[in-house]
């Protein structure tokens, strides 16, 4: 931490904002060479160029490449909202359907290079691991509140009701690349759920 | 084509067979690097190192590393049987068991690859079509022919079918990964069925 005294901000608030800026364009570089090209497409000389901060300075953030593509990973992974609108049926369509407007946005093909990555490598497992639960969380979340209030039966299994619904809206993007719209979300939950009732 | 005289087999024959060889010797080397490293792992220089091949003798067979890969890759998407027992619901779970025993050997490992690139590469979304037409095949298959005998009514969308299928099974593989065995595959059978009744 630089003692200097400068004008203005105390020199603490001054370096945390320099750090923090350099940070987020080191971060926003991954994240466009991420999406771009996907984990390969990602070396720290290549986010020095396009981030303009030096290779020492990253390095000094974060120790090697893993743990800055992990960094900027988490970061893509949000956790969805979990709705509450009284009814089993209708929380479920709003995160399908939300699920598929996600799957669509351009952070989503860097999921296929988690995910491969993932067959090979434990850190990389992990990471796929925690973005896959947050994705599920929700889902989850809305079930077990259903069982809670006797809307579903306890002797359904979360996990598997999840799998029947985030299964195929997962499998058209990423597998049969066919058209993932709100209806075939909601559908696919209308499905999931007359084996329910 | 060598003129020149050998002793038992004809030329041709002796030219064909050694070519035979070498090609059969860099698809096997390929395959290895492509289970081990995925497609981001295979470089001419690498399959030509592990197979013993020259690399100009690659360069004969394939114009380029994506022509081997291509080759490689299809190669490794055997079409499955299409099972015909007369009934839907035992025709589909032996084909969904099937796919979850497939979908833990070794070259299971290279979809995530083959996905992953297709997300920027035409050949390879090319290719991963290919590989997932021949997987869905034979369960439009099964599915049309119990619609032709009046087992299934025609209302239903083949691929729709096949989605809440091959969805939760593809699901567990790559993205849960949680247990994927033959009772699973059977379960998500009789629920997606259970709906056409």
């Amino acid at each position: 931490m630089s003692k200097k005294k400068r004008a203005g901000k105390p020199p603490r608030q001054q370096t945390d904002e320099r750090v923090g800026k350099s940070k987020k364009a080191v971060l926003a570089a991954t994240y466009q060479l991420l999406t771009k090209s996907g984990l390969g497409g990602v070396s720290v000389d290549e986010v020095a160029r396009l981030s303009g901060v030096a290779k020492t300075t990253i390095y000094r953030h974060w120790p090697s490449r893993e743990s800055l593509l992990l960094d900027a990973c988490s970061q893509l992974s949000s956790r969805p909202l979990v709705p509450d609108t009284g009814r089993l049926l209708t929380d479920l369509e709003t995160l399908a359907s939300g699920a598929a407007v996600r799957l669509q946005q351009p952070w989503a093909t860097v999921m296929p290079s988690i995910i491969d990555a993932a067959e090979r490598d434990k850190d990389l497992a992990e990471l796929q691991s925690r973005i896959h639960s947050q994705m599920r969380g929700a889902f989850v979340a809305v079930i077990e509140r259903a069982q809670e209030r006797g809307e579903l039966s306890r002797s359904h299994d979360a996990r598997e009701l999840v799998a029947s619904i985030l299964g195929p809206i997962l499998y058209r993007r990423f597998f049969s690349r066919e058209r993932l719209d709100e209806a075939f979300a909601k559908q696919v939950v209308n499905r999931a759920l007359r084996n329910k009732e």
